[in-house]
């Protein structure tokens, strides 16, 4: 009997997959390695490796990291949120809450770039963006942006491309625009150099000058419902584009954006079902008139029709992102909210316009019963035409007034000295109503609804049938589970992705989001309402700074794509404070992720790119010329270490020092971290930044395409630039705000959190040394029907492989589209499909999964080799072949006409263990050209589908 | 705009399916009424109707309904709970706790009657088979029964049937028995009439005379590990027969009871994570010999084969439940504990042997160290072979150290002035100990395991590979999905069952039950813990009294047939208070559920049936002549209102009077109340008693069978004899005991509590009046195609209806369950099979169930109706037909030598609509009979699946 008194089995044991030890014998022997020591001594170049095991504090048991977490939501605190300020507290339908944001069929999917099984969560996030074309009254709206600001940021810069003309001219934002949305605005332009002015147009009108953009809120942040008509003429006239932020729940009451002539139309969903998370994860929206669609930054969705003609849904429009286009990218936003766009879709859903207008109605019936009733007190109530909030008016006294709505349970929000702001919602009662004018001595007084005639809407919206159709909670329970049964997601099958880490989302670590006293804290409450957030995020925060090697972490960024943007503005203003101003050159390898590319540009860089070996590491010579040729002006090398190429590159180390001694900063990628954790530190084998991606390494599940994570680590110098808080003067002594909330995402971080305790320095080693493990099973099993392309030392790869299948390709016509298709009949997700390299699979098995499922895999890849090979012999054409026409929907193989060249059951039963548990894809091969040149996002209607 | 600020739609909105008015309309058109108040003002007979509205306390939002649980839960306080006596603290691994117990696939589940739409639950309860058998190492074991103490009674009873020889022989029970064990054991007695008499055996050995069988404790509620071989060996050769009530955990390290010579183990399996939620629900299990098998009361699980060989589950032995077998049941016991028992079986998939034995390991040396401590600080432990429970002799001293306890948030548990008894579980740690010995105060001194070398277990368990594959929390996400996707419940289909109203059971409903400060109090917790959950369950006793019009409720029954047995025992103990000794007749009509008699019989009453007319209702000729013929000794009638043949008898006011002036009392079987709330009183309409399904009408979910609450409600005069508290000397001044606990399977009562609060007295009329417009509905839709049975005034049925297909059978040779099986095809769960009348579906859509659903239902129903046609018409045999060769699974559709008379399309399509998300049972139609001739009830090898 073991001494071990705490455990049986350490939480590391439940994660990691390959965790017998005839399990782990057999993936060695495969390899050619007598122990995993030896096998990571090789693949780890000794010049990277840590001196010192990773030490953490001690691993906690699950039972144990739950109470730790108990006793941190204690020290938060509940309170009436009446803040606002782009946050407000709402009623996720239980429903909703249990079955998408608890349900790991929806949380553990992949982003639905694999769209024959990803039509359950594409429709959603079709519902999601016909809801805001419909509320916007703009025709093209995507799904979804990061948050409100940075939708703004992204709206701001669509405007600079769309309106050439004008590109020089200003940016101008109304005064009435939210705080952080200007604070996030001003960063983004002052690192690329453009003009912002904020005005408050409603007193002084359009500033002289050439413009070429505005921004408006509506309601404004003072709670004003705006009529923006007239100034939209105008700008127009002058020739400027005109973007208004506009709260989704008003729009249901006022007249929308796209009816008066805006552009764009930005904004969050958040109130619509999503708690406040302390700040996000939320899903902000973007809408576009006809014209812009192809200037849209993000995810849209789009109808085409599948190889049966059915109409399908795939991503729209791909070739615009970054990761395709590189460099030519004009965002760098390469994630989504889609968990969160979809939670708000089926908010609208399950509440139709009636159920939508309703909670409107009631909500600025609150604030009319408010305002009157100060009113009646003697009290100024500068907000004539409100919605659901109210500029208060109290001279001298709004710290005292604030205090007493606190000792009430009542936040407000303060705006200076004399004023208070109060914001409404959905959660609001009568009682709230009345407890919020005893806070002013105010006895209650009915208010009515009274905005002006031509600020109500009149138009329609919420029409499709989808918002009419699943009202009951048993009919939404089962379209819930009807969408997420099309789906493959991590709950049924390993989903080997290169470079995405698909790793186990444990239970235990997501269970605390939906806890009241972490979900339902706004982020601008009084910090003393937010001690336990505030100690779990420092807590890890410090623990990332300790596994990367690094002085300090922000988690604030809320994806990749945002840290790795903080860590290039915390490069440029290490560079700009030290008066090398004109340092603006980014070296980017040729391997990298163009979201790399799209970043450097947005920070004000010029990027450079440095050539690949042969062997997919940097090349030297090329390297040491552009720095030679960019010597006075180099800023920055961003490098992804294990490369892209899933393989430890020896030399890093001298890269790193090369740069260095030309005056760069060395930014490390953190995507491929997986496979450095406890043994190799960035921070300590030259990184001077790097930002992480706590959706992939550290358990943060993908969502169905986000929400993501991406704090940004660095060195001590570059300390003082790190992101700042939006929503303070002077960002609290920072550097650019990267996010509308200090915290970003905060509201998933318990999940990283609980990873890290769970796991401790040892698990966290352990994990790493699996996935290590893994990759090379997989590399030495396939690499004899489908080369692995590049290997570093003893021939061995990092924590992913990439399947060359370009000779196969050349010789029989095969695609790797067709492999990772067909691998849809064998029940898997594809792996990385054409990057880093067009024409491979890149397949990354993690830690978590564990011998059987990888055998699985390679079943399935030997059986598709199988298949190939009777291409290559003649015995069947590609065309005709299976492989091309795969994959296999159930009415494809129970056709009663088949006249394929194949049989019924090679179709849909290739290998025998197919026979159980057998997932058919809901439609067959998406013909996605089709669906480009006939640009649709929003529902089509049901007789679409008719046949 | 409505006036209304509270909410835009009530819960009873969402609650109710057909909420739309031009549903409504429809519905009411088809069935030829202009409105619902006409509708039910003809179904429901004016004799019976309730002359006022249902008042309760007023409706809550869902919002509201989690503060005011959140309040409860509040004034619930959570100790670490050392208590012992059958109930333990466990860790429900979190991956179980989000995937089963939180997941409508799993808890929406029906019973497994339909087994090939039920092999993924039918798997984990043959899991559980399994295990039981394993670790009490006898061949047969049950899956489940309802507690520990209930299981004993039904093994006492088992005993007695088995052992004819000797029936009439003592039953001895020894006194280190559970003590709510031996008080419901005794009060099951005394009214069969049967000696009980319990025995310090340990210290006395057997009594002198003819002994039927004895019952043992392992380990004894002492503490005390038996060695129990010379005992057995005696009793056996006396002709006693033995049961063993041995606890699971300590199996794993000490000698089983099969090991022994035990004929029969019986005990719980709450410890195997399932949380203690006050006292229930818990499965218990019940293992026997060879030779016990036909006997064994409760659900078994067996292993038979379907229409292309491939192994399939299915319930075996069907024919022995009462249901089926009427008055020769020997149990009355129809429902389990399945959701309980999975939860059980996945415990041990999870741990596995090794990780079960570690558990028990290191809770049985926390108990060695605490004897070690108390030991060397002089106080006296008289426990001297233990696993986990200690008896401490405190002279004098027990109430104080109680109390002390306590203090520190520790629960022991109070034997007498001078003894307390304490008992350490899997979430028992070093601190825990530390913490106990300073109660007393001690200073921890290390103790060791040291059981005597013959009770130590030598023999393997669980060696099947299930128990050894899902050790990674992936693949247990992994396992759970595929199992519950091999099913199909509620979160997909309609589940028309009549009789069993299968309505939404809605997440907020469901939520609260694992919150900790309901889920884990002990049931023997002092009452200074327990107030949220008295006050809860008072409330809903109170609502559930004005709702029936009765008097007094009792929540104790953990299932439907419990309460029959409460409500009959409370019948009889009326009748002996007054004297009337002789009166022990109980009239049945021939239509009742078996149950009812097998009730009566448990009563010690005799079962006189009564006739049922050609309408469907009871023989009014017959009932008087039965009357008469018992007169003096008339002790009851049982009838279910309304019929189970789903119609609203009118003259049953009149049976009710002719009864009491007989003398006799009214059972009114609760399970149609779903008809009746707010219409009708059965209380106010002559009901003395009745029961209720909480599990049917009040929204707590079948769990794939189980847990049930079935709540006794009575008038005053039968308040006397309500189900007393077993684990308190008189029964705190009540009647019998009828399960272990004293509030029953308190932990979901929170499901029922929620679902009245939120519907309130309008909202629950409201339910039921869509309840009798929905079944109408079908009734008017289906009458053509196949005609309704029974029908009431205005040929209207009441909740369900009944669809004679015996003319169809005679024709065509299509049978009923035929029709049920081909439901599959088109996605549906079948109907109630051949209940109550052979040859016919019985239909109930429930309120839930929305117009489009119910119009999907009636569609399949008329497509067969044309494939029964077809038949009838002679273009193909009925053992050609997709009828008899359905359901059809994926396999058999693809099959490349398809040789049927029908089309593949045909068979997986035959209604366009079936395209999309269509949904294929894992295997075909199962030989049940095959299953029974060759009984197997635990996991088969993996190579049985091989083709």
């Amino acid at each position: 009997m073991s001494e071990n008194l705490v455990s049986e089995t350490t939480f590391a044991d439940r994660h990691i997959g390959a965790r017998r030890e005839a399990d782990v014998a057999h993936m060695l022997k495969t390899i050619g390695y007598d122990s995993v020591d030896g096998l990571v001594d090789t693949a780890v170049p000794e010049s990277i490796r840590q001196q010192n095991a990773l030490v953490l504090q001690p691993a906690l048991s699950e039972v144990d990291v739950l109470k730790k977490l108990r006793e941190l939501a204690s020290k938060n605190k509940t309170a009436v949120q009446l803040i606002g300020q782009g946050y407000y507290d709402t009623v996720t339908p239980p429903v909703i809450r249990r079955n998408i944001l608890e349900d790991p069929a929806w949380y553990t999917a992949y982003t639905p770039y694999q769209p024959e099984i990803s039509q359950g969560r594409l429709e959603a996030l079709l519902n999601f963006q016909t809801m805001v074309s419909d509320l916007t009254a703009l025709p093209i709206a995507n799904a979804s942006l990061l948050d409100e600001a940075t939708a703004v940021a992204e709206a701001v810069l669509l405007m600079r491309r769309s309106n050439k003309k004008l590109e020089s001219g200003v940016i101008v934002l109304d005064a009435d625009v939210l705080p952080q949305t200007i604070s996030v605005v001003k960063g983004r332009a002052e690192a690329l150099g453009f003009d912002v002015v904020v005005v408050d147009l409603a007193t002084n009108g359009l500033p002289e000058g050439d413009i070429c953009g505005i921004v408006l809120q509506q309601p404004g942040v003072s709670g004003t419902v705006h009529d923006h008509a007239a100034l939209i003429t105008e700008a127009k006239e002058r020739g400027a584009m005109v973007t208004v932020a506009a709260d989704l729940l008003a729009l249901t009451l006022i007249v929308p954006p796209g009816e008066q002539g805006a552009d764009i139309a930005v904004g969050s969903a958040q109130r619509f079902g999503v708690p406040l998370f302390f700040g996000g994860p939320h899903a902000a929206y973007m809408a576009v008139r006809n014209g812009l669609e192809r200037s849209l930054p993000g995810r849209l969705v789009g109808v085409s029709k599948d190889d049966a003609g059915t109409p399908a849904y795939r991503l729209a429009l791909q070739t615009r992102e970054q990761h395709i286009r590189r460099e030519k990218a004009t965002s760098n936003i390469c994630t989504a909210q889609a968990l969160l766009a979809i939670v708000a879709s089926m908010y609208a859903v399950y509440h139709g316009p009636e159920g939508l207008k309703w909670i409107a109605q009631r909500t600025q019936r609150h604030a009319a019963t408010l305002a009157a009733s100060l009113k009646a007190a003697g009290i100024e109530v500068p907000t004539e035409n409100h919605f659901d909030t109210l500029t208060v008016k109290v001279p001298g006294r709004a710290a005292e007034l604030l205090a007493a709505a606190e000792a009430k349970g009542l936040n407000f929000r303060p705006v200076d000295a004399d004023t208070l702001g109060i914001s409404f919602d959905e959660t609001t009662t009568s009682e709230t109503v009345a407890l919020v004018a005893s806070v002013f001595g105010a006895s209650v007084v009915n208010g009515e609804n009274n905005l002006p005639e031509n600020l109500l809407r009149s138009s329609e919206y919420l029409t499709h049938p989808v918002f009419h159709a699943h009202r009951s909670e048993t009919q939404m329970l089962r379209y819930l589970r009807r969408l997420s049964d099309r789906d493959l997601a991590l709950d049924r099958t390993m989903i080997p992705l290169g470079s995405c880490t698909m790793k186990l989302n444990a239970t235990v670590e997501m269970e605390s989001i939906s806890w009241p006293e972490f979900a339902s804290i706004h982020p601008f409450a009084p910090d003393s309402q937010t001690a336990g957030w505030r100690e779990l995020i420092e807590d890890l925060e410090t623990e990332l700074a300790t596994i990367t090697g690094y002085d300090q972490v922000s988690i604030q960024p809320n994806a990749g794509s945002q840290g790795e943007l903080a860590g290039l503005l915390a490069i440029r203003g290490y560079h700009l404070s030290r008066g090398d101003v004109q340092r603006t050159v980014c070296l980017i390898p040729a391997s990298a992720h163009g979201t790399n590319a799209a970043s450097a540009v947005l920070a004000g860089m010029k990027v450079v790119v440095v050539a690949t070996a042969p062997d997919g590491t940097i090349d030297h010579d090329d390297l040491n010329a552009k720095i030679e040729a960019n010597a006075e002006n180099l800023a920055a090398i961003m490098i992804t270490y294990p490369s892209t190429h899933g393989v430890f590159d020896a030399d890093v180390r001298q890269v790193c020092d090369a740069i260095h001694a030309a005056g760069g900063q060395v930014y490390i990628d953190g995507a491929n971290l997986n496979a450095l954790v406890g043994l190799a530190q960035p921070g300590q084998f030259g990184g001077d930044v790097s930002h992480l991606n706590l959706h992939k390494t550290f358990c943060i599940p993908h969502g169905g395409g986000g929400p993501g994570v991406g704090p940004v680590a660095a060195k001590a110098h570059l300390a003082p630039f790190m992101p700042g808080n939006a929503n303070a003067e002077s960002h609290d002594g920072a550097g650019v705000p990267i996010s509308a909330s200090k915290y970003g995402s905060a509201g998933v971080l318990p999940i990283s959190w609980a990873y890290v305790k769970l796991m401790g320095g040892d698990g966290l080693t352990e994990a790493t040394r699996s996935a290590l493990l893994a990759a090379n099973y997989v590399a030495a099993s396939l690499n004899e029907f489908f080369p692995i392309l590049y290997t570093g030392n003893g021939g061995l790869v990092a924590h992913e492989c990439i399947l060359d299948l370009r000779e196969l390709t050349a010789k029989t016509g095969v695609t790797a589209e067709d492999v990772a298709k067909r691998l849809i009949d064998y029940g898997f997700h594809a792996p990385t499909l054409a990057f880093p390299v067009a024409g491979t699979l890149m397949v990354e098995p993690t830690e978590s999964e564990d011998l059987g499922e990888i055998d699985r895999f390679i079943a399935a890849m030997i059986s598709i080799k199988g298949e190939i090979d009777e291409i290559a012999e003649g015995k069947i054409s590609v065309e005709d072949s299976a492989l091309r026409l795969s994959p296999h929907t159930a009415n494809a193989v129970v056709n009663d006409s088949w006249d394929r060249k194949y049989s019924r059951e090679q179709a849909a039963f290739p290998l025998p263990t197919l026979r159980v548990d057998k997932y058919f894809p809901p439609v067959g091969r998406i013909d996605g050209a089709n669906g480009d040149r006939n640009l649709i996002c929003s529902c089509p209607p049901p007789e679409a589908f008719e046949n």
